[in-house]
């Protein structure tokens, strides 16, 4: 059984619109069991440790917890720092100056270095320290689990977000037949690939997407995008920011190299500008663009109940392998074997969740690389939670003509 | 009362999340009325008469009407085009034999006075045609009605959406602290205001909003900027794409789109990405931004219940109206007094709506050009419908320090 004594939990890089529901497991484990004294948070992630700026979340009102189940965003505030190793001194005094014996981040890859490497700086004074990493990340990139709390809600809006806009070009198509969608991830197709989960039919919008795992040569997306256009008038596209050409070069970082603006700063170009150009220059119309960005995490509307489910569950799964004296480890979903769809929550050493790195499976990507796999789809489906709406088209019957044209 | 004959109906230019419930409410209307014979629907607006593409709508299953309802975009497909003079003769030629004596188009100015022309035409050869426009438009620029079906939803989707990414710019703080929002609206700045609707509290984001009626200069937008950072320590800035500076110049102009499109508008852009410039110039870090652009209008899941039902009633009082005898006019909400938001359904002249355009008045601007007036609030909070979700933030009880740093 771990020792008692205080805790602390922090919120880490990318917020979700589920994080907070990590925190609050954390909070109302935390607060049942006799092992956890007080209950602190970390302001900005591990800046607040390194900073001394802790809050107290014990008085925080039971109704403030409910709502940040449904909040988005980080409600510790987060922050993107790396590390240093003289940086872990300083923490572990911090950690023993306010009692700390239960450790908690929130967070992706870097967090469960960060994590790790505190675990390692405790043992290496002999302070006894429970560090346990809780999965949080859109990208679903981490190793380990079978899929990361955030990723569902991410995916959920990126599926609806696609097929609504998608529907918008069908109905446009006289004029503005194509369009691309920027989704992120740069290394990881996770969310790009969610793009399909709204398909109902084959032909449904996004006819195309393009993951940064499977390169494709821009001569292979024109050729594509002209099949869709030939055969349906539109063609609806979502491009992963990290999209990568045959070579296995980045598509958007070529874009204005060398290019200037007024304020002699280097204008950074994205995926879907590139593409953008590519398709004017081979069809001769401008293509139209959405750029969701930070909507793609942060959407709460839109989020998935089932992964706000799992990202409070998780952070009261680790509050509860801590007090059994789980250390050094993260919290990881796994599926069970079975028609329906159950999770369970098991863990995963934290050393090797911080140096992998867990894309899109070739075999979730089809022989095209333009497209998923059936095998993505039974993966992603349950993660986003009730079925979606469905959409309705007309039949549109035709009436005869009456006037010979 | 109207003669009796045919129907055809039509949806024009930008669609919207709930334009089909237009058309589902001349539909259902028209069935009940023993003036109208068939239901035809045009395939992509004009285009589909000018090309005899008419649809049979009286076959539509009442399941595909009732799942319209809910599916974004415009189902008979939308055209952006300008009918010429020379057009006319040949429209009438189709309407004439189709036996078509009830015109209904759904759109915005040009719609409306596409259906003028029309009614105009027909008259001149001793044609009896009722004509009568539906509005529609995510901009709200219509004139002589309270608001147009399509802006509430798509004001739901803008304030909620500020809101959930100003979450995260909020939480990321430490690293990101500038958010620009890039928002649909070239003269009129109603949606760019809607973002202010989901604020609870007067910090709470978007902390500036800038608006096309409205020119400020760069070093205002710089110091409201530099206010902001250093009172909250963030700040996130919805920007109309029309934004306009101190000179009324276009602020995104300088960034190259000055292309026109079909009505010889120019397409705005660019605007977020000077600011960025700007900001970049003045802080020395890049500002985030977030351009949900076809998501505005087409987000079904975020549409507003009161404009859903709004848009389908203007399409059963349009066939109300015309069987009824009324012609060569546009149904217009009326708000009736009182303390509970209510509408009533009347008309205004197609010539006078196609002629003019409703901008934001100067009472529904702040002072300072960088926000809205609580008599905007009262304007447009009846129009996005049920309370959004209310949000919470931690109290943050700091915990007092035990380490002299």
């Amino acid at each position: 059984m771990g020792k008692k004594g205080n805790l602390v939990v922090g919120q880490s890089g990318g917020p979700t619109a589920v994080i907070n529901n990590s925190l609050v497991g954390v909070i109302h484990e935390a607060m049942e069991r006799a092992e956890i004294g007080e209950i602190y948070g970390m302001v900005h992630g591990i800046a607040g440790v390194l900073n001394e700026e802790l809050v107290d979340l014990r008085r925080e009102s039971a109704q403030t917890l409910e709502r940040l189940r449904y909040t988005p965003a980080s409600a510790l505030g987060t922050v993107r720092y790396k590390v240093k190793k003289a940086d872990y001194d300083r923490l572990l005094d911090v950690l023993m100056a306010y009692d700390v014996r239960y450790f908690f981040y929130i967070g992706g890859n870097d967090s469960m270095d960060t994590a790790h490497k505190m675990r390692e700086a405790a043992t290496a004074k002999g302070y006894e320290l429970y560090c346990v990493g809780v999965p949080k990340t859109v990208d679903n990139d981490l190793a380990y689990t079978d899929h990361c709390p955030g990723f569902g809600s991410a995916a959920r809006f990126v599926a609806t977000a696609v097929r609504d806009t998608g529907y918008d070009t069908e109905s446009m198509a006289a004029n503005t037949p194509i369009k691309l969608v920027e989704i992120m991830g740069r290394n990881a197709g996770w969310l790009t690939a969610a793009a399909s989960l709204a398909k109902a039919e084959p032909n449904d919008p996004p006819q195309l997407l393009y993951v940064p795992e499977c390169g494709v040569s821009l001569q292979q997306v024109i050729a594509d995008v002209r099949y869709w256009y030939e055969k349906i008038g539109y063609c609806v596209i979502a491009a992963s920011e990290g999209m990568r050409n045959e070579k296995g070069e980045d598509i958007g970082a070529g874009l204005g190299q060398g290019e200037l603006d007024a304020f002699g700063h280097t204008r950074k170009g994205g995926v879907v500008e590139t593409l953008e150009q590519v398709i004017k220059a081979e069809f001769g119309f401008s293509a139209r663009i959405d750029k969701p960005n930070y909507l793609q995490r942060s959407c709460a509307s839109l989020a998935s109940s089932v992964d706000r489910e799992e990202a409070y569950l998780v952070g009261r799964a680790a509050v509860r392998e801590a007090v059994q004296g789980t250390s050094d480890r993260m919290i990881a979903l796994e599926r069970q074997p079975g028609p329906e769809y159950a999770i369970t929550y098991g863990t995963a050493p934290l050393s090797e969740v911080a140096n992998a790195e867990h894309t899109l499976p070739r075999e979730y990507i089809n022989a095209d690389g333009n497209g998923v796999t059936d095998a993505f789809i039974a993966y992603a489906r349950p993660l986003i939670g009730e079925p979606l709406q469905p959409y309705a088209r007309l039949a549109q019957h035709p009436v005869p003509k009456r006037i010979a044209k």
